[in-house]
């Protein structure tokens, strides 16, 4: 059974977010981002691929196009495709956002 | 932007397992299935897309084809397309489970 635990999968690295694959199939992906503080993921966009960001733990400045919004562990945030996304962990905690991208646009 | 805070989409019902819709494009539909203790999601299939069950609170047994295990809230589970699965939520509290399914095979 492919099952996780996703507070054991957390991984966090000093120099920039770091990424930890947990599932890829040709229909989805799924996997953590973990930001220290003041760690960010640029702004960028998917072209035929919808994204979800699910906070696991701490919070974080979301941008979806010219919005933005502070969101916190238990908090979903559903981005369309081609729309443009980013996060900056603008907290003084650690922030881990459980991510799923669907279809999988690296089919494996 | 399209964000919600999960905890307060929960909702559950006497007489079956509750559903709660969050959000449906083409490319994925997610959602919250809410069992009060004995309640059951059948074992089923979906022909051509994949889903994810993320425990939101409490815990029960998930079963993907022929293993069964129990999952707490933090857990996530993948089940592949055509794969039998299904959920009992066999303790005594309240179960949330967040399920993605992608594609969304009821396209919007």
């Amino acid at each position: 059974m492919n099952a996780f635990t996703l507070r054991d999968k957390l991984r966090y690295q000093p120099d920039k977010m770091a990424k930890v694959d947990l599932v890829a199939s040709p229909r989805l992906m799924t996997g953590l981002n973990c930001f220290e503080p003041g760690q960010a993921q640029k702004v960028h966009a998917h072209a035929g691929a919808d994204k979800l960001y699910i906070v696991v733990e701490g919070s974080g400045e979301f941008s979806v196009g010219p919005e933005k919004r502070r969101l916190a562990a238990g908090d979903l945030l559903h981005v369309p495709e081609q729309v443009e996304h980013g996060v900056v962990n603008t907290g003084a905690s650690r922030l881990a956002v459980l991510i799923v991208i669907a279809p999988n646009l690296h089919k494996p």
